[in-house]
């Protein structure tokens, strides 16, 4: 990788702890520039302007001598960082099978687990909307349901897709291993217990406040 | 691609069409199964053991000498398909940044716009739960929103990634071809309706209710 690296990130965010996460297992030198969300750092004329007109991070920035991009989505910044790794499957349906796991992050897990971990955990019940109030119960059964196919799924294998660890089981990590701020009780899926400490057993792991 | 291909599927899903519209631009036979997800025919015990564990279709049936497998998630499965055709771009950022659509259509796009479709055209508004309706304005909000992102993106070029169309541009056409069903204006997005006309006369394009 011959291009410079930063990451547009709020350290609090898991979608962006991925891509540290996948930097640091391949041993990527990676710059960071942080942003507050909850003061509406992303929202910013200039942010919108200049790094993601969706007005969300993380956003991979990177400096190429032909001229400077940037590659918003946490998993497709992931992609990004590992081609041609071993962090992507070397099969054709595994390739599809790891990117089938990491849609249903964004679709099933990361808007129940970590909205709720997010709204529990950082805005505050008592400062949430009623209308976010009363989704609560919704997405609390959607969590669990998510954790609960990740467990079963897990129960009989050591990893995702594979024998070895791929950037499904990093996605999903960085939002699973955090999600009893958002009152799951991870204790109740013993085998995702048991793939959480491989994770950070990897080389090369960070952890997630590091 | 010597597989035989077996799309579980409802017509009326647009994550489904993207699956067909993909096969059928790059001339691939694809077999269908219908379900009838209104009357809960993917969370019978028969369909989650076997088919996805996630209730949820489309799901790619890959039939192959080595064995049967299964491919839950519409925009996996286009990129199963997809493989060493023209429609993933050619460059490791192209191919990262088509995957940054698809991103953001599971996260940003389809759960407005697709859902207040299911929602406003085939669940009926008056059948709603009350928690469902109290959502229809932050859906409408979000999903201008996303349509907005894509009107501007498309102001100055023809497709989503590069100079030719891709999984992104396919990911994304699925649902927002058909976002007046859910009280969306495409009439207020005059690069969209450009872009949609570019994509109908793609060769090969077949028609969602096809």
């Amino acid at each position: 990788m011959s291009a410079r690296l930063t990451l547009h990130e709020d350290p609090r965010s898991g979608n962006c702890y991925k891509i540290r996460l996948t930097a640091a297992l391949l041993g990527l030198p990676l710059e960071r520039r942080f942003y507050d969300i909850m003061a509406g750092e992303t929202r910013t004329p200039e942010f919108l302007a200049r790094v993601n007109g969706n007005g969300r991070i993380p956003v991979l920035e990177i400096a190429e001598p032909a001229g400077l991009r940037f590659l918003p989505e946490g998993n497709a910044a992931c992609w990004y960082l590992a081609e041609g790794s071993a962090l992507i499957p070397a099969t054709r349906f595994e390739r599809a099978d790891m990117l089938r796991w990491m849609f249903f992050e964004q679709y099933n897990h990361e808007p129940n687990v970590a909205t709720l971990r997010f709204w529990l955990a950082f805005v505050g019940e008592r400062n949430l909307s009623d209308q976010q109030r009363a989704q609560i119960p919704a997405k609390r059964v959607a969590g669990e349901a998510a954790l609960a196919l990740m467990d079963e799924h897990l129960a009989t294998r050591d990893w995702f897709v594979g024998a070895a660890p791929t950037l499904a089981d990093i996605a999903l990590y960085a939002y699973t291993h955090v999600a009893e701020g958002g009152g799951f009780r991870l204790g109740d899926y013993p085998a995702i217990g048991r793939w959480l400490a491989r994770m950070a057993a990897l080389p090369g792991y960070v952890a997630m406040d590091s």
